[in-house]
C-alpha cells in the first residue's frame, strides 16, 4: 500500500480511460485481465460510466464469479437490463453469496416467471432466507436488514463470550455492537466490540452492557431509519417486531444509500425525472420516460397561454405588454422555486410538523412580499427608464408584487399540502409552483395593463 | 427499553409539540427540565425546527454543559448565530470536549477576535490540537480527521495488544479498526477489532493485518473521500501525508453529513439557495439572502423580454403571436432542466469524465432533438385545432424542435464547461440554462413568425 494506491478515484478515472481505450482498440483480453484486477465496486463504477455498447462487451469480459458483487452495486436501471439478459441459472449462482437484504432487492425487481425459477434454482436455506427478507415491504427498515447477528445472553462471564468468539472464527462486517438479548430474543441491550476488548473478562455481560440501546421497528419506513442513524452516529442498529424480539440488524453502508438515494430523488425528483435514472442509459428509454414530465408541462403552458388569451384585446393594442409579459411570471417563478426547495429539504430531514408549518408558511409569505416589494420598485425604474413610461412600469411592479407574495405563500404551502394528501413534493411541487406563478402572474400583470390601459 | 422508546421520529414530533406548548403557556422551569433529560442530538433537531423567538428562550434553558454537544449538531446559520450570543469564555468551555475536527469547524466561523480570545481560553494542550485541524484547508480530508487514533507494530503479539487494551480501557468512538505503523507512522496495514477478538493470540499483529487498506490523502477533497467511504463501504479510514506518515482518521459519522451537506448543496444550489440555507432562519437574512439570485434572475428575464422588442413589430400585428410565445420556452426549460440534473448529479458522483462527456452530450442532443420531434407534432395538433390556423401551429411546432434540441444540447454541455472553469455547476447550471432555452426559445419562434407572417 502506497500513496499512489490511495489516489483512487484519480485511479478510477485513469482506468476508465486506460480501459476504454483497450476496448476500442479490441484489446479484450487485456481489458478482461484488467478486470479481473478489479474491486468489485470498481468494476460497477466504470460499468455505470460507460455507454450501452461498451457496457455489454464489458460485462461479457467479467469474470462470473464476479457478477454478483457488481451488480449488488450497480444502479437499479442498469442492474435490470443486464439481469434480463442472464438465464436464472446463471443468476442464481451469481447471487449466491449476496446478503439478504441485497438479493431481496434484486429479487423484488424481476418479472414473475424468472423470480420464480431463480428461488427454485437455489438451495433450500438460501431460498427461505430470501423468501423471509421479501415478506418486509419494500421502503422499510425490514427491507433494508441482514439476519447474521450475533447476539449474547446477559448472565455470561465475559471470558466465555471471548472464548467463544475465537472457536467462531468470524464476525459479520459491520458489526460494531453485539446485542443482548433474553431467552424470547428480546434486546436487552447492546455491548461494543470496543468494550470487549478492554474490559475485565471476569465481569459478565450484564455489566458492561449499555442498557439505552434504541432498537428499530421492523416497518419503520427507512427515511426515518437514515434521519435515526444520521442524528445518532451509528454504525449499526438492532431492528425489532411489534414485541420487541431481535428480528436481525441495519448497518450503516445500507443506510448511507438510502440517504444518497433519497437525496437524488429530491433533486432529479424537482427537473421531473426519476433518481434512479442511468446517466448513460439508452437513447429511446430516456426518451420516453422524460416525456411524461413535458406532457405535464406543455398543458401547463397551454394554461399560460389560455390566460394570456382572455386579453387579447389588450395584447392587440399594446405591443409592449406582450414584450413584458414574460417577466413577472419568471421571478414568481424563482421565488417560488426557492421557498419550494427549502420546504421539501425541511420535510426531508424531519424539521417541519404541526408544530412550525403556520409559522414558516407565514415566514415565507413575508419573505415573498418583502422580496417583491424590492423587486417591483427595481423593476419600475428599469422598465421606466427603457419605456420611457411611467404607467408601464407601475403596472409591471404592482403585477410582480403581488406574484411574489403568493409565490413565497405558494412555494410553502404546495409541498404541504401534496404530503398531506400523500403525493411526493419532490416530485409534483415545482410544477404545480410554476403553473400557479405563470397563472397568477400573467393574470395580474394583464389584467391590471387592461383595467389601467383600455378604460 | 422498549418498543415506545424505539418510535424515536414519533417521540421528536410529539415532544417537539409538547415543549412548544410549554414554552408558549411560560412553563419554563418544566421545559428546562424535558430539555435536561434528551439527548444533545434531539435538543439540536429542536433547536432547528423552532421559529427564531423559541430558539432564543430554549437556548438560555439549556445547560450550558450540554452546550458544546448541541452547538456541534447544529446547521452553519443557527450555530453562527448562538455563538455570536456568547461570550468567548463561555464558548471555550463550552467546546472543550469536542472533537478536533467538529471544534475547528465551529473555530472557521468565527470573526478573528473573537476566534484569539477563545484559543487564549483553551488549556495548551487543546490550543495546539485546534491549531493543528485549523491548519487543513476547508472541505479536505484534513478538516475532516480526527487525531484519537490507536496504532499496532506488526511484531507485537496480539496477546500483548490485548493486555494493553485492557489496560488501557477504552477506545475511541467509532474504531472499528487499528492501524498498523512503522517506526516512521507509515501506514502498513489494519486490523479490525473484529479480527482482535476471534484470532489466537498468540499470533502476532503482522499476520492478522490486512495489508490492501488504502489510505487517504490528507488534501484528498472531502467530496472524493465520501464516494470512497460510499463505494467500499468503510467506516472508518486512515488519512496520511504525502510520505505516507499517519496523520488521523476519517469515520463515517463525518462522511455522512458530508453526503447530506453535498446533495443538500445539489439541490438547493439549483433553486438558488444556500445548501445550508436555515429554515426557521430570520425573515430579513433570508430576503436578503434570496435576493442575489433574483437580482440575476431579473437581468435574465430582462435579456428574454428585449429578444421579444426586437420582434414588436410582429408582436403589434398578431396578438395570437403573443398569447403562445410562452409556450415553445417553457418546454426547452424543462427539457433542458432533465438534462441538467442528470448531468450534475453525474458530476457529483463521479460518473462523468473526459472519456464519456462527449458521448453523453451526444446522447443528450439525440433526446432533446427526438422529445422535440414528438413535442413538435403534439403542439402543431394542438394549436392547429385549438387557433384553426395550419401556419401558426407549423411556427410553434417547427420552434420547438429547434429550442428542445438545443436545450438538450445545453443541458449537457453547460454543467461541464462551468466544470472546467470551475464553476459550481449545481448553483450557476439552472440559470444560464434557463437564459439559454429563453432567448432561443423567444428568437426563434418569433423570428420564424416574422419571417413568414410578416413577408
Amino acid at each position: 500500500m502506497g500513496i499512489e494506491e490511495a489516489l483512487d478515484t484519480e485511479l478510477t478515472a485513469a482506468r476508465l480511460n486506460q480501459l476504454s481505450q483497450a476496448l476500442s482498440s479490441g484489446m479484450f483480453v487485456h481489458v478482461r485481465n484488467m478486470l479481473h484486477d478489479m474491486a468489485a465496486n470498481d468494476v460497477a463504477h466504470i460499468l455505470e460510466s460507460s455507454p450501452p455498447k461498451s457496457r455489454q462487451i464489458l460485462w461479457q469480459l467479467i469474470d462470473q464469479q464476479q457478477a454478483g458483487d457488481i451488480l449488488e452495486e450497480l444502479n437499479e436501471d442498469l442492474k435490470d437490463a443486464l439481469i434480463s439478459g442472464m438465464s436464472p441459472e446463471k443468476l442464481a449462482q451469481a447471487t449466491s453469496d449476496m446478503d439478504t437484504d441485497d438479493l431481496a432487492y434484486i429479487l423484488r425487481s424481476l418479472p414473475d416467471t424468472v423470480y420464480q425459477q431463480v428461488l427454485q434454482s437455489m438451495s433450500t436455506q438460501n431460498r427461505l432466507r430470501v423468501e423471509q427478507a421479501l415478506s418486509y415491504p419494500e421502503d422499510t427498515a425490514g427491507s433494508l436488514m441482514n439476519t447474521d447477528t450475533l447476539t449474547l445472553r446477559p448472565d455470561v462471564s465475559i471470558d466465555v463470550v471471548l472464548r467463544y468468539l475465537r472457536q467462531r472464527g468470524n464476525i459479520p462486517d459491520t458489526t460494531d455492537t453485539l446485542y443482548v438479548v433474553d431467552r424470547s430474543d428480546s434486546v436487552l441491550g447492546g455491548v461494543r466490540l470496543a468494550d470487549l476488548l478492554t474490559c475485565n473478562p471476569n465481569d459478565n455481560i450484564r455489566s458492561i452492557m449499555a442498557d439505552d440501546l434504541e432498537s428499530i421497528p421492523v416497518d419503520m419506513p427507512d427515511t426515518d431509519v437514515a434521519q435515526l442513524f444520521e442524528r445518532h452516529d451509528w454504525v449499526s442498529a438492532p431492528v425489532v417486531d411489534e414485541h420487541g424480539k431481535l428480528l436481525g440488524r441495519i448497518t450503516i453502508d445500507d443506510v448511507v444509500d438510502v440517504i444518497r438515494e433519497n437525496a437524488e430523488h429530491s433533486m432529479m425528483g424537482m427537473a421531473g425525472m426519476d433518481g434512479d435514472e442511468d446517466t448513460f442509459g439508452p437513447v429511446l428509454k430516456s426518451t420516453l420516460r422524460r416525456s411524461m414530465w413535458l406532457t405535464i408541462n406543455l398543458f401547463a403552458a397551454l394554461l399560460a397561454a389560455s390566460v394570456s388569451n382572455m386579453f387579447e384585446g389588450t395584447l392587440e393594442q399594446f405591443a409592449t405588454i406582450a414584450i413584458l409579459m414574460t417577466i413577472v411570471p419568471s421571478m414568481g417563478g424563482v421565488a417560488g422555486n426557492q421557498t419550494l426547495a427549502l420546504v421539501i429539504r425541511g420535510i426531508a430531514v424531519g424539521h417541519i410538523g404541526q408544530s412550525n408549518s403556520r409559522w414558516l408558511i407565514g415566514k415565507e409569505l413575508a419573505i415573498g412580499f418583502l422580496n417583491g416589494l424590492i423587486w417591483s420598485i427595481l423593476v419600475f425604474i428599469a422598465i421606466w427608464l427603457w419605456k420611457d413610461d411611467l404607467a408601464l412600469g407601475g403596472l409591471i411592479g404592482g403585477a410582480m408584487l403581488i406574484n411574489m407574495t403568493i409565490a413565497g405563500f405558494a412555494g410553502a404551502a404546495i409541498p404541504l399540502v401534496l404530503k398531506k394528501f400523500n403525493i411526493d413534493p419532490a416530485l409534483a411541487g415545482g410544477m404545480v409552483l410554476t403553473t400557479v406563478t405563470d397563472v397568477i402572474g400573467l393574470f395580474a400583470f394583464l389584467g391590471l395593463a387592461t383595467l389601467f390601459l383600455m378604460s
